[in-house]
């Protein structure tokens, strides 16, 4: 049996995400067996990565059932500047940090967490430049490739993705 | 006379600066006599705006003697998550902060405030993005055009920026 | 008071505006007290300047109230080249000039003053790049940041945009 | 023996060339045995079309022996108005003019000849959008898809070319 | 009369055709006095180029009466390995070869005779890159800048269009 | 221990590759313990996806130890057409293949095995899109989403990179 199977594992998605920060996690928990889905503000739309990948969401968020996954993944890039003006979004990322449940951000993901105000005494990383917005949001950040704070995973930028991938699948299994 | 004519008033750029948010304040500063010097991590080169405007540097942020000037405006777009990033940068906030000269902010303008740890008790405004790290870096936030707090100008975003010339110029002279 | 308060300003739009040639006096109108409005072939639709910047029409060419305004503006980059071919746009300025009421132009924005028929024995500036056309539909041609001869208001570049603003300011209220 | 074996034709550039409107009569003239050559402000530069093909130059415009040529040929697009800047393209255009040899212009290649004083009394096309310039430069303008008037052939616009592409062939030849 | 009057001649697109390769064997025909037509998947649809040359189709290619043509050209770029999907293309293209009409191909355009299994016992040639894709369909690949080999025209590239389009004209008549 | 490592994988890139094809194999093999490098025709260089992903190589072909690889990556894209030109790719999967160690394709890959002249009596899958020229090869084509011959994995588009991702992993350790 594969490793996640009979998980399910929601990324989230707008314009301007940092391409490979999305596309690796997304496909590394389809092969791992779990069920991944992709939600948007809009479904069936086509989005397009900062360097211009395009990828196609398969629902919006106001038609998800978050109660239903086992882990929620934000990606960097712009995309977290948009994704942290939906009140859905940081219900759905509330919703998971309360329930334990996992949430993975890489890079500049972290914003989507401040605003959702789930940063309090958590210990993260991200790109460096959100960096003092994350710790004032209360959370204690370190620069290390992929940090593991219990149901909290971060990392920092596409050459970590590899660690970010181990780190997901270890900590949704 | 010129309204700002001995006034010597500093723009900080990188790629990806939302396009009017740059060029309206910098030819506006001129249009009222005051000198406008532009510096980036390099001089003499051209930084590309978020919709593809080309503005050349005058000036490397190494070069500015920032005590010669009585403004500096920080434009918004995407610029300011890599202007945040530099000391130089961030000094040079601080040192106008401290001495109570102009400062000018716009839209994503203010992540470059709050690396610089200026905001606590001030109150700003800017785009609603951005909100939650302004409020936590200690600011008061205000939803409107432009808000001037002492030698502190905030404004939202380009529809705005005719409020916010006519404060930079009220605020400078 | 503002010094155009009570005043109305039409800039005129078409793909490929020179971004900085149509936003700055735009806004620069706006900021000044102006009711300051864009028309193009199709209301509420977005235009985007040569190097990428969108800005939305108002109003049709067909809607606006000609008589109503004070002064028409005319960018440049290669809009000009498409603005010229609309006679409601001949019709307009031709109307301003008659009137004389105050009518802006810079860059290649002088390819509409040609096709409208009334630069004869008028002094003006522009990109050295139509000096002839401008020459041959009888103006005389100056190579100054900005030019007024009487109502008409005509500059050269972008870097000129400060004096043109200027220049605008003073003749309209 | 190919109608044009023995023949020179220049073709000069800069960047925005309209696509077809250089590519087209270039390699005509190269089928029908003519030496063509490109030339532009740089040699071996290449320089981007306005849809994007990239054409390479062979030869600077001072490098060129005018003498040596048959016919040259301006295309359209905004080339011209970077073109008609350039004391050495004028120079070569009234050499040609003078010396009756085959000059070639379509869509807004006229600007060119505009700048380089040679429309006088002559009867030419273009795109309409520069109809005045070349009324104005003293041209009789007629709306057909390419119009000889002895040496001087022009044309309207890319649906044009096959009509111009036979007729630069019957006057070169 | 010109030399193709009367004849008909097809060229099939798709995106990212290569630009000048679709252009000038389309216009020559023309000028030759061809009647021209260009089809693709959908009619009246705009077809951009490799390079960005927007063109548009004139039919569909089920609306092609291929009875009807004496000659059908295939671009090329990345255009045929789209072309070579659709069993419309595949047919057309048989039909031609059985009838020993004209079939033009030029640069990666072999890849739809291999799909349409055309090339047994025929002399090519192409760019190198496809070389072993059609020496693997049974054809006998030559290194030149066009290939004549009964109704079969093939050529390399962009600078063998002349070549190209004198052998097309040659054979099609 | 993890699976790959001590094992050690090359992926070779040129421009236009299909970005998340290269991006989501080379990362997963870094996941599972390898070492993985990519090679292309210049070392310390960017290349650029087909939606624009930028990816800089490791070293140039000419300085790769094939003889210390377990495993060769080829992705798919355009870039398939650009590596079947080189000696040096077609001779390091020539080696690959005789040796019996892991050659993974996906998508248009198989261009570059076609040339290297590896595919007589292997089962493959691919691309529909180049499906005939894999059988011209010697191939048998099957439509899966992954398919493992021996030592060959091949392997479709995209959406099927989760199973390609589980097949390598399992036939490299």
């Amino acid at each position: 049996m594969m490793e996640l199977e009979g998980k399910k594992v929601l990324t989230i998605i707008e314009d301007d995400f940092e391409d490979s920060e999305l596309i690796y996690p997304h496909y590394r928990m389809q092969e791992a067996g779990a069920d991944a889905l992709i939600a948007g503000p809009v479904a069936d739309k086509v989005y397009t990565g900062k360097n211009g990948v395009p990828v196609k969401s398969d629902a919006a968020f106001h038609e998800v059932e978050i109660k239903e996954f086992d882990a929620i993944l934000v990606p960097g890039g712009w995309a977290p500047d948009k994704l942290r003006r939906y009140d859905a979004v940081l219900e759905m990322v509330k919703f998971m940090m309360n329930e334990q449940r996992v949430v993975g951000q890489i890079c500049h993901a972290g914003w989507v967490l401040v605003s959702a105000d789930v940063l309090n005494e958590r210990t993260v990383t991200s790109t460096p430049g959100i960096k003092h917005d994350m710790i004032n949001a209360g959370a204690t950040w370190v620069d290390e490739p992929v940090t593991t704070d219990g149901n909290l995973i971060s990392s920092r930028r596409p050459p970590d993705l590899p660690a970010y991938g181990r780190a997901l699948v270890e900590a949704i299994r």
